[in-house]
């Protein structure tokens, strides 16, 4: 397999733990999203993907698309070490607790965005930042509360293995961390971050392990 | 089963499409997003979801939050009619295609995101509506060329019957002719928006046939 992966794309990061936790190996194809004004804008990279973005894997003659919908992949193509749980409700919580991240966090804070918000409206580098950890805060609160309530929260995001849930929850707190956003109000998800890093798919899948990082 | 909607929510939009294409009746209830500072973030329902964003759906004791989630749980416990295909290619091209929109375009146009560009950093009305239309185009453009390439679309996004990412387009296209996007460079998007429309399903979810509509 072929993974088109940036080292700080949270939605690439969110794969490389998945690919990890399951052993599987694949290439790193680096594509930079600040040099050359943005490499996953050029023809090359919209040959794969034509919405410009990464992550995309390829396996074989196949192009996916979307972290979430790889995700999903890996675990029906490699069932071992499931990332999703075997029951309905089960497999809608972790799905859940992941486009909490996917759809209503990190979207708003993703590159492209803060770059509209400096360059077409000439928001200040402070407003910018504050925007950034707004979205996470308010984002943050709702998944503490939904983790903290639900009698299925173990270890990890849900139950005592890690899931999808989890490979998408590690970025985002580390972007959170990144801007200083303080994560005392939210000590489950903090927890189950700390729980996380202790593996060694979650560690290797970091940014600074990546062989295009800077 | 109760569905906690709001005539104009696109996330809502889509469940009330699968909901329909299942035959699947549910009790609405209406959640105002602009009323009363937005009944969304008042405590009697975030004690159903706390992240207080619509829908979440109660079927029996479960209450499942996220579209997305819940047309996949809806699509697993009422295998009749699927909307999702039967091979895991199938099934990860109509996820991503569902969170090319769920994810890239819908999240960052949202009306909590609208107002902290007026209410908190002082954006113009003009430009406010440009943002709107500028990531519905970025989005589309990157979607169009995914559904004008593959062979796999057909009437709809995926093959000849209505999928969870039909139930996603049309909504989205809702949203874009509301805000006078011009859907002239998008005409597979536009071409499965119309053969969409044709169906009772599709009609019957449409925000102005709503209780709540306004």
């Amino acid at each position: 397999m072929k993974l088109y992966t940036y080292f700080r794309s949270s939605a690439a990061y969110r794969v490389r733990i998945a690919l990890n936790l399951k052993g599987i190996g694949y290439e790193s194809v680096p594509v930079h999203l600040v040099k050359n004004g943005g490499e996953q804008r050029q023809q090359a990279y919209r040959a794969v993907n034509p919405s410009a973005l990464v992550p995309s894997l390829q396996d074989g003659d196949l192009t996916l698309t979307q972290s979430l919908a790889i995700i999903e992949y890996l675990d029906e193509t490699h069932p071992d070490v499931p990332l999703l749980p075997a029951d309905a409700a089960g497999r809608a919580r972790v799905r859940a607790i992941s486009q909490m991240i996917a759809c209503d966090i990190h979207p708003i804070d993703n590159l492209r965005v803060l770059r509209y918000l400096v360059q077409k409206l000439g928001v200040s580098e402070d407003d910018k930042n504050e925007w950034y950890r707004h979205w996470v805060r308010e984002g943050f609160a709702g998944l503490e509360a939904h983790l903290a309530r639900d009698k299925e929260t173990g270890r990890y995001c849900h139950g005592e293995t890690p899931t999808m849930a989890d490979c998408v929850l590690v970025p985002q707190v580390f972007n959170a961390q990144r801007l200083d956003v303080d994560m005392s109000p939210y000590p489950t998800i903090a927890r189950i971050h700390g729980a996380c890093m202790e593996l060694n798919a979650f560690q290797d899948a970091h940014p600074s392990k990546q062989p295009d990082a800077e």
